[in-house]
């Protein structure tokens, strides 16, 4: 049996998300499945790292498959591309031990969160940021990410629907940089919650204007009350950056 | 009589290019000027730098228009990012002299051109840039581009639609850089024909493709006719990048 990892780069703007949702299509992974599917003449099922929400992007998703078909990495990779829709393409193929397994071996991640923070629109960038248009204060922002950091119940940062076992994750690093009219935000940790990383950022930009008190947060997270968290900031703001194993 | 200049950008995707068509409204020109027209109370025309194609994109249109209207340079802006679609954004207004003429007073402009040239395709920017499968030699298209600069007659790389007096047109200055997968082609003129710089890049991308001879280009500067010319590029890849006056 061969094991092969797939590196994979997507527009996640008209996709319902990662995740196949039953006889549903619209998924990134069902897109992937139905080309590797073809390929190899047998249903196959792949395991991605990490299941975006519908409408997030992703720079650098894993996902891998087993096959007992003798296929060149290189073969793979350019099938692959040559029938995937031009918003999902396939930037690395490797051949991987047996047990790797996409979701259980990832040891930490990172998503990225683009705000467009000018009174204008971007026209190349609406897609693909979220567009703020009053000036949001980063130092204030800044401090309130520090109180991210470590391991907590996030509870107050999930949507209804996650019923996970365990609502703690651990976040290791916030970081958050101005440039050139955007704020990109960076959060790496051990896991997230269905819909986290979006509530984590819409309670930042609501410190950033001024509606939330940046010192707020340690109160949101033992609350475990999603109604004090911010608003859900946009999706096509949110992309999944890099996967460490 | 207020003379205002308007520094445009906007993703010309959706639109039949920048000038207005008869009655025909999806146009960069028609949907500034119905905002302006509403602003002022009165059926205002704007005048373009560039008449960019249909698809094509703007960093830098410049366009202005006349009012009586006394209205500050920021009141302007702001009005007009609220009215106009996201895909358009007017980047700066400016009170100028009376006698101001977008595309009288225009002494050169720069059109850069995207070319994604990897195997795969790229999510983000698929519809920002032409995407060229197969390696081009940068090296011969950086001879051929020497031959386009200085005066020529550029029947040859104009669309049989062109009905100017002079095809004649002055180019600068070409320069071709490689970039983390796209290749970036700029040109600088005086003026530029009905889908001229389209032309020259797809002639280009020919010879990249060893499909012209590098040293051909006089010639088909020469012979005037367009069918020696290289296929059209892709209008997605191409931005009115700088107009100078």
């Amino acid at each position: 049996m061969n094991n092969y990892k797939m590196t994979i780069q997507y527009d996640g703007g008209r996709y319902k998300g990662w995740q196949r949702l039953g006889s549903g299509e619209n998924t990134i992974q069902a897109k992937i499945e139905n080309v590797i599917s073809q390929m190899v003449d047998k249903q196959v099922e792949i395991i991605g790292c990490s299941r975006t929400d519908a409408g997030v992007h992703a720079l650098d998703q894993i996902a891998n498959f087993k096959t007992n078909e003798n296929l060149s990495e290189a073969e793979i990779k350019s099938y692959l591309n040559k029938y995937l829709p031009q918003d999902i393409t396939i930037t690395d193929v490797e051949l991987v031990h047996d047990r790797f397994h996409s979701r259980y071996n990832a040891k930490d991640k990172t998503y990225l969160f683009k705000i467009w923070n000018e009174e204008h629109s971007h026209p190349f960038m609406r897609k693909y940021s979220m567009h703020v248009d009053t000036k949001l204060d980063i130092v204030k922002m800044k401090n309130a990410s520090t109180y991210f950091i470590g391991s907590h119940d996030f509870t107050a940062f999930s949507n209804a629907k996650s019923k996970k076992k365990s609502m703690v994750r651990e976040i290791y690093d916030v970081e958050i940089n101005e440039n050139s009219g955007f704020i990109e935000i960076r959060v790496r940790g051990n896991g997230f919650l269905y819909n986290m990383v979006r509530k984590m950022v819409g309670t930042l930009i609501e410190v950033g204007l001024g509606e939330i008190h940046e010192a707020a947060i340690p109160e949101i997270l033992t609350s475990k009350e999603r109604k004090q968290t911010g608003r859900l900031a946009d999706s096509c703001g949110l992309y999944l950056e890099k996967v460490e194993f």
